[in-house]
């Protein structure tokens, strides 16, 4: 099966990161902006770069962006070109549209006009690092439900030198215990005699009250 | 123990999310921003909003900033601003600050002169949603390590109606499911007569490459 082409328009500091990731998975990428200096600057992050101004129906189609698979509209300040050229790609019958949204207001309207996905980078990662600036020894997070979650957590000193066992995470916290790190070594199968090590990092699953619980035993 | 008392300068589209965030975890947030209008509009995400220039160091004095646990600098486009509202916090003895950078460079500033923790938003949200375009399934995901990972992931429709037991990911992926999603309810101890479902979501644990042949299977 061929590779997914993609087509990031907007190459500020989320379109960039975008082209960049996708192209350093090794996926082809095409990077447009209307800022020249940028596309310059761009030749290392992507397949390759075109300026032009994506309002521009006609300069789309001389890039022929139709036959790109995905393409990322990372325009951010200019509401009215960021709405305008997700208006223009999908009456172009560009297959899958994502759109990064300054709010919800914006967002409301990208969902309307047919994007088939809109994201809030800031808003996003604005919860993430309040997260982490509440609980610093959570280190990453992910929700799975309302009231579930896992935690990449550093783990408490007081369990330093016991096993699984004398710990009973299980019965005292109500989570499991599904990987631990010491230092490069991930354990992804603990066992009951495993013993946590100075400097443990600890992936937990189970309910946030109880993960919360868990998160101030220090 | 008193909570901890948060300022966040800069209310873009960022800070915003960091204050209400704070806020709506029940935490004291003081929002700044020189923008008299973004601080008029904050009230209902904030403890307390106030408009003022945060480079001001009589300003930042008459506020009380330095009793502030954490200060968190969102200023974006205006470097300038950000690298000497830093400046100042650190010079008035301020424990923690968190500073949002725009690129490599102004990140590199930051931290020579002091800042605690430096965030790049944009770039490390960029590099979330570009994973997620190539592989759809996966939902969310935690970096481990430089070659472990989990994942949230869709259950591939060639496992539906079997058992952990007869799909075997373990031997067959040298993955380990540490959870299954089954519409609302979340089972955190799978065991080996577990049936998946149509539409259950897994939480994966394992190696990158083990992973991504997993995602590859449908
Ligand atoms: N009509 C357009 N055609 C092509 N590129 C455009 C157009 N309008 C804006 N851009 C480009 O989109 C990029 C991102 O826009 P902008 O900087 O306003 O967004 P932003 O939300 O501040 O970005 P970020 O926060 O990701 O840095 C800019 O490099 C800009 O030149
Ligand atoms: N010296 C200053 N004092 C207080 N606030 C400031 C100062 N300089 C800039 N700000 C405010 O910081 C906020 C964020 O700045 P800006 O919009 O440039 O960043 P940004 O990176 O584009 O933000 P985002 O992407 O999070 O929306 C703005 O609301 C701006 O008014
Ligand atoms: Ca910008
Ligand atoms: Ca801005
Ligand atoms: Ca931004
Ligand atoms: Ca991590």
């Amino acid at each position: 099966m061929a590779q997914k082409q993609f087509a990031v328009i907007g190459l500020g500091r989320f379109g960039s990161s975008v082209a960049k990731t996708l192209y350093e998975l090794g996926y082809d990428v095409l990077g447009i902006d209307v800022d020249e200096e940028l596309v310059q600057d761009s030749v290392d992050i992507v397949t390759h770069a075109v300026a032009c101004d994506s309002t521009d129906e006609n300069a789309l189609k001389s890039i022929g962006i139709r036959n790109f698979d995905v393409v990322v509209v990372a325009i951010g300040d200019d509401v009215r070109s960021s709405i305008l050229t997700t208006l223009t790609l999908k009456e172009m019958g560009v297959k899958m549209i994502v759109v990064k949204a300054q709010d919800t207001m914006h967002g409301k309207v990208l969902e309307k006009i047919g994007a088939d996905r809109v994201v809030y980078p800031e808003r996003d990662m604005g919860a993430r690092v309040a997260h982490n600036l509440i609980s610093p020894n959570i280190l990453d997070y992910i929700e799975l439900a309302d009231d579930y979650s896992i935690l990449e957590i550093q783990a408490p000193s007081k369990f330093v030198g016991r096993s699984l066992e004398q710990i009973d995470i299980r019965r005292k916290y109500g989570c499991n215990v599904m990987a631990i790190k010491h230092r490069t070594h991930i354990n992804i199968a603990p066992i009951a005699s495993d013993i946590i090590q100075e400097g443990d990092v600890l992936v937990v699953v189970g309910r946030n009250e109880d993960l919360d619980e868990l998160d101030e035993t220090r």
